[in-house]
C-alpha cells in the first residue's frame, strides 16, 4: 500500500463523521439562504467549480431541477475570466464549490457575478478563504483537512452538503429524513467489501463508467479517480448518450 | 477507402454550399425569433442535444453568453423523460438541436418545454419533423440528406445556424459579415492538406483533444469522430479542467 492509498483510505473513513459534524455549521445559514430564495426565486442556478467539485455539481444540478424545478447552468469560466462578458444574472443564485476556496478563476467569476447582482454562495472547506470572502453566503462542508490529492471525503461533503441546501430549500420531508440516516449509510457501504470489483477491472487499458441522473455525476467521479490514481483512461457517459454515440 | 469513408468525403464537401443555402432559408424566421428576444429577454436559454447536436450546442452556449450576456443550460433529459418535473421556463428559450428531428426524448421535451410556457425553437434538418412540428420556431439546417452515420455536413450546418441566430439576436456586425464569408473558409480549409495530423496519431492507442471557448464544442466533436471512425478511445477536456485533474 503506498503513501497515497494509505491517505485516500483514511480520508474516506472521516467522511461520515465530516457529514455529521457538517449539519450544525448549516444549520444557520440554510435557512437564511432558502428563505431569500423562496422570496425571490431564481430562474436559473450558475455552478462554478472544477474537478471533483464540478461532478458534485452535476449532482446539485440533478437534485435542484428534480425537486425544485429550477433550471441549472454550469459556468463557463472562460466567458468571465477571457472574455470579460458580464452575464445577466440579477437575482439569480450562482453557487460556487471548492474546497480549498482558492482558485482564482472561481474566486473572480464570484465576484463577476456578484457585481452582476447575483445572490452568491459557496460550498467550502475553508470558511475563510477568498472564495468564502467574495461570496455572500458561505456553506462549510466541515470536512477537516483533506491529505490525499485525489478529493475524497470533500467530494462526499460537498455533495452531502448541495444535498441538505435542497432538502432546507424545498422542504422536502423525505430527502431531510435520507439525510439524517446518511452517516450511518456511508459509514455502512465503507465497511462493504469492494475487492470483487478490482478483479473485474485490472486488466483493462481503457474504461467507461456510465450514470444517469442522479449516478451521472458519481460515474463522471469514478472515471477521474482511475485516471488520477491508477492511469487508465477511464470516461463517463450518460447511458441515453453513449447508446446515441460511440456504440 | 471504405463507402463509410468515401461517404463522409462527399458530406464534408458539400458543407458550404450547405451553409450557403441555409442563409436564404432562415432569412425569414431568424428576425422573427430575435424580435421576439429581444421584447422579453429570457433569463436563460435551454439547449437540448444528443451527440454531435449537444456538441453544436456547446459552441452556441459559447456564442450566446459571449455575445448576450446570457446564461445557458444543457438541459438533463431525465429530469423530463424519467422523472417528469416541470422546470420553470416561461418566457425562457428552449432551443433544440437534431438532424433527423424524430428522437422522441427530444420531441418530449420539447414539448413539455412548450407547456411551461417556454419559447420553443429547433435547428433541424427536416422542417416537417415531429421535432419541428413541437416547436413554435423552427430553423432549418438546409443540409440535405446527410449519408455518412457520423455527421458531418449537418454538425457544421448547426453550429453555422447557432451563429446566424446569435448575429442577428445580438445585431454583431462583425458576427453577420464573417457568416457572409463563412462558406468561402469551409471550402478553402476543405482543400487543405491534414495528412500530417495522420502519421502523429496513427500509432496511439488512447488520446486526448483539448480546446477552450469556442475550441471546445469542436474539440468534443473531433473526440467524438475519433472513436465512432477510429475505435480510438478518444476524451476531449477543457485546457482549464484538464491542467487541474488528470496531470
Amino acid at each position: 500500500m503506498t503513501v497515497l492509498d494509505a491517505q485516500m483510505i483514511s480520508d474516506m473513513r472521516e467522511a461520515p463523521a465530516a457529514v455529521r459534524r457538517q449539519s450544525d455549521g448549516l444549520a444557520e445559514v440554510l435557512p437564511v439562504l432558502a428563505d431569500r430564495l423562496r422570496r425571490m426565486p431564481p430562474q436559473v442556478v450558475v455552478t462554478c467549480a472544477r474537478g471533483s467539485s464540478a461532478h458534485a455539481a452535476t449532482f446539485g444540478k440533478h437534485l435542484i431541477e428534480r425537486y425544485l424545478g429550477v433550471v441549472v447552468a454550469p459556468a463557463a469560466p472562460s466567458i468571465t475570466t477571457i472574455y470579460h462578458q458580464p452575464l445577466r444574472l440579477a437575482d439569480q443564485l450562482f453557487l460556487a464549490i471548492s474546497q480549498s476556496g482558492e482558485s482564482s478563476d472561481i474566486i473572480e467569476q464570484a465576484a463577476a457575478a456578484r457585481a452582476c447582482g447575483a445572490v452568491t454562495a459557496c460550498i467550502t472547506n475553508d470558511p475563510a478563504s477568498g472564495l468564502a470572502r467574495a461570496c455572500e453566503f458561505v456553506l462549510p462542508m466541515a470536512a477537516g483537512p483533506e491529505l490525499s490529492i485525489p478529493a475524497t471525503k470533500t467530494f462526499i461533503a460537498s455533495v452531502a452538503a448541495l444535498a441538505r441546501l435542497v432538502a432546507v430549500w424545498s422542504e422536502d420531508k423525505a430527502l431531510a429524513r435520507a439525510l439524517t440516516a446518511l452517516p450511518d449509510r456511508l459509514a455502512a457501504a465503507g465497511d462493504l467489501d469492494w475487492s470483487c470489483v478490482l478483479e473485474r477491472i485490472a486488466g483493462a487499458e481503457s474504461l467507461v463508467t456510465i450514470g444517469r441522473g442522479p449516478t451521472l455525476a458519481i460515474a463522471r467521479e469514478a472515471a477521474l479517480k482511475l485516471k488520477e490514481t491508477s492511469d487508465l483512461h477511464a470516461e463517463c457517459f450518460s447511458s441515453a448518450e453513449f447508446l446515441h454515440g460511440p456504440v
